[in-house]
């Protein structure tokens, strides 16, 4: 099975994101990289290019001309990812999406509203595929709880917790030089969220992956305790989900000892589950009135679900990378399909798209716009 | 050293309580159970009594005839534990300390905010000490954690998590005759709070007891899955404490797989603080920067708040009853010091008193008011 | 009910395992300090006798001066606890049964093995009961795991993994005034056996409590890594049990970082169960083909084995106090079945008494004579 | 940077080694497979090879045609991976190592000392380079462990526990047909040691690397559980290492509940480390005297040897699977140094090579001849 031709715009040198997309992209061998915008001058992008072999000649120093040039090439590239911050992500994806390249685009789906809907209606528009990488929703082990949600495991959902703490902006290291912590506390490049933004957009996510279930309102309470900071960098969220299920969500940049917390815990009538990224190959399911029952990916008792997404057996561990892995093994297979002009499969629906982000994109409104009214609720 | 005569009211025979403050009582040797109204008629007292091996005389149908008559005994008791539901709280702990004998009540304070002011008030006038049993405050690694913070070790507080969840109510026990469920999800003997009264208490006055901070204001959504249930089953609630640090807090009982997961995360500029009931000898100690530490109860780190109150060495585990019993130990040494004319000491002001009693009755209402008033903020 | 009277010999003020058997006689009010000769001096033993409220006419200058004398009253001891170092036991004991005076005696049984012939031959005379207090046996969850072996839940047993480290004798403090650490390195009082005298009995103890085998020949590497120590601070041990499981035992005291991390697991053909003593209200449960089950103590799931010997709810935790108190509350009902004439019932058999002791002085004196024949093996 | 031209033998459809090397291979860009020997009939391997986008012309019946024709080829294989059962690795290593091809084989190096004599006197004349896939060397917790180690953070080392529990050969899976369990319980393909050959040598290669230290004598007693069964499912293994450390050594097949459970515990005069594979971005340190700490991967407190073989941030987990390829860069770096005429550098010492290959061997070896007497000390 040959490769699909990839291209990718930002993730030049220091961008820690770019590197991850690239290992996802060739952890299965589906995809090849062959092209790149992969900064914001020619000359750091032909840098960067250089460093990952590419040809100079598909080296461009920005993502207009990669799209156009790429799109004459015959052998031009099939799809993209775009790894820029935020603000950048529309568009470099509507350039893309309107030349039917396909679009793997990193979260949260944009840096405000207003782009974001020019893109849903770019996405609507095009001939081509859009996934966002809500990589989070790749663990097998999440996969794993949503079909246990799906099959009735849990009885019909009552409470969710979800959370999301680090602790990297505790001290103000965006005065300090730290070109992550610049533009991910720049409005200008993040978007009105801070800490919901970056990161409470991945709790919420992955409840409603799990789950299921909408966010039918919310009250948000954020807060900005680096000095002179104005994105939030903590933020409490209490939440109503359609059906009647309550739930609540924290996501913080300043609490010490968390480095990339992220968990998840939903209890229904008969059950519950429990899961933390950092330890993701596990997942906790307590039936109610039973023992609780620790099943690992791959292991006794795993599913179909995870199995699909996993690799090797059980006791040896898959990451984040394997994680961010399935999601453009998902891609591929999409991909796939739609260029040899088959119908999309079941499991097409877990990948997320322009319905995940735009549902990130007014999450993180409402937190702020709650917020701003001292926490009063807000429908999403 | 002479134990110190005790009586109980509530207690009865199948009472988890009751059993409980018994072992506490008598666990350091600090107190004799000599006396009680153990339960609602004659008959049964007398019965509970005898299964104690307590003298029949001393075996009381109601808790006023005990405080008239072991009040006029020369060998009177000189304490009394009160462990009945709430909503006799305030009776009875004004009855003995009417008549100078110490009370030892069980939380939260009472069923009512209008009983909670008189029992204030009679215990502003009386000349006998009140100790509440917010149990959890005994458990030496919490007197770790306090001292950890007092002595500046996490620098300013920025955000408190608390949460206890439980699932035993899950399915509606109080339908099918567990006393336990009847009278705990009943508003005349509860008070206002289910969830939010009978554990989210415990979570509010840890987080505060922990980091000395009170609750200015709060926001609430009061759930109650049960069917039928009146009283809460599952509260969320959004903090904000004196001075700027936020919180959120969870207590519930319908979220399988949770026995008594009290746990109460810390964080402040400079480090972290984490802690479960559960697994009650550890302390995670975060200093940002840093390895994550593990400290254990009298082990290497452990100071002098956790040694206070531990009894055997490190990785022996010390548990529930032994917590408990550090409140025991606590008020048995407050009463002989008023008894022998001395002025308190400096731990003396760990003891839970009505102080902590009222701010749970507080804590409580405002959750119940700002619920009703979906979820706006409360000052307390 | 009334308590059972109760003497102890040894326990004086620093001991810290004479605190424990008081506390643990005390927790569930079965027994009733009343004598002791707690020191080897009757000043001292007057002055810890005092500031235990004893009467100082039953404060004994030495335990055979008490055995006489408390034998002679009318209210005189009905039981005693020997806490001595370990080359006293068999004296002290063998006093106290002589005058049918029931005996609750700290392990190991003897430091030698002649004395514990003795002993085991003064034990089989005796119109008494002889209670060794091998405490880790008390814990619920190791009651529960061994019911669950005796049960078939695991099949024939295969394998089984004991050890008990500790870190406290990595420095030499025996050289530096340590009074626990001078007698127990020390041959005449402690015996052959350094760290597999003081735990590695309990690892064994343990492991043949639980899965109702004895070891039938066991090779032993003994070490003494703290400059100068006599007794072995470490000891490896390959086991052979009877009817072909086979095991390995580690007892440490010179691994830094474990407190008292005494482990257990024990493999038959259908599953497994793991427990830790510093964790104690939980057993891992390993059905084969099944995802693992997390048992907790009065949990979903948890039987009546454990059940008989808990207080409280699940999810507050019992510790090694409770524990040791369960084999005390054993002890109080053999006894009083032993006074009313009542025959054994079959918990009796749960509490580790002679034959417990002379397997443990076997397994000592193996592991000493394997590891001076270079880890030959040697048969119980 | 052009990807090294590689090649594979053995790793066929089913085998699941084989897919591991290849990601493994890949995950990094280091490698390109080009050619394959995958299987041990021309059509399974033609078959295998049209699976994974070979050319066919490069798809060869055995490893023989496959060496000849590779090496006559301009663009021939630079390297080989060989991923067969053991008792092939010799002969197919040899093969390519003639011919200047560099070999990266699995482990344990072969199925008899006299094939290891072989292979090892091959690489002793090969002008191409050799490397052994142990691969748990390459877990960056690991490489963390060991420059601790080597920077006195433990004192001299004093005690080792190694042990990798699995449990998929509880039940007579040979009998069923699973390839995996046929060849992997049959002498003549995987050499004298059951379940010490096959994960025992990895708990033995990892305490070696670990510590710096080399195993002096060994006392083993093998089992075989399995009915019918020859070689052991099970292994006792007492250590004696140069220099008067000691240490145990475990590895079973037949622990119910363990699936890789590969554990390191290391202990010297100052501190300890605890490491487990399932969890491999976690390493415990545990200073005497101070609270234990947890080191993540590129977390607080991590030094430069995991950050070399780290690839994201901490909190975001890495598993098998990049530190397998952690082996496969190290190999990449030092075939591109040698193609280049440079010296080796000082990480490329970190590579398993020959040494640690017949290491294993001589450790296998021992333990079968000390079972066979009766565990007698066995020297290496």
């Amino acid at each position: 099975m040959q490769p699909i031709r990839l291209g990718m715009v930002g993730g030049g040198n220091d961008a820690f994101i770019g590197a991850v997309h690239r290992i996802a992209a060739r952890l299965d061998a589906h995809f090849d990289l062959v092209a790149g915008a992969l900064s914001s001058t020619p000359e750091k992008s032909l840098a960067s290019g250089a460093a990952l072999g590419l040809d100079p000649a598909r080296c461009y120093g920005n993502f207009s001309e990669m799209a156009e040039r790429e799109a004459a090439r015959p052998d031009g590239i099939e799809a993209v990812s775009v790894v820029t911050p935020n603000h950048v992500h529309a568009a470099a994806a509507c350039a893309f999406l309107a030349r039917g390249i396909h679009v793997i685009c990193d979260k949260p789906l944009t840096s405000t509203m207003e782009d974001a809907q020019k893109l849903a209606a770019a996405v609507a528009e095009a001939d081509a595929l859009f996934v966002l990488t809500h990589n989070y929703t790749g663990y097998p082990m999440i996969r794993q709880a949503r079909a246990m949600v799906a099959d009735g495991a849990l009885g019909p959902i009552r409470v969710v917790q979800a959370e999301y703490p680090q602790d990297w902006l505790s001290t103000p290291l965006e005065k300090e030089g730290l070109k992550q912590a610049e533009w991910r506390t720049d409005p200008a490049r993040s978007g009105a969220g801070g800490s919901v933004g970056d990161i409470g957009t991945h709790a919420h996510n992955l409840a409603c992956f799990v789950t299921g279930l909408e966010v039918e309102a919310l009250a948000a309470d954020l807060q900005s305790f680096g000095p002179g900071r104005v994105l939030d960098d903590n933020a409490h969220v209490m939440l109503r989900f359609a059906g009647g299920a309550r739930g609540m969500l924290w996501s913080s940049q300043v609490a010490p000892g968390n480095e990339n917390a992220l968990r998840l815990r939903v209890y229904g009538e008969k059950g519950g589950l429990e899961w933390a990224q950092e330890d993701p190959n596990y997942l906790w399911f307590t039936p109610l009135g039973e023992p609780k029952r620790l099943v690992t990916r791959n292991g006794s008792g795993a599913g179909a679900a995870a199995a699909a997404v996993s690799r090797i057996p059980p006791g040896h561990p898959e990451g984040y990378l394997e994680g961010f892995a399935n999601l453009y093994a998902g891609a591929a297979g999409a991909i796939r399909r739609k260029q040899a002009g088959e119908p999309p499969v079941e499991d097409d629906a877990l990948l997320p798209g322009i319905d995940a982000g735009m549902a990130g994109m007014r999450f993180i409104s409402a937190c702020v716009r709650s917020s701003q009214d001292n926490a009063a609720w807000v429908s999403l």
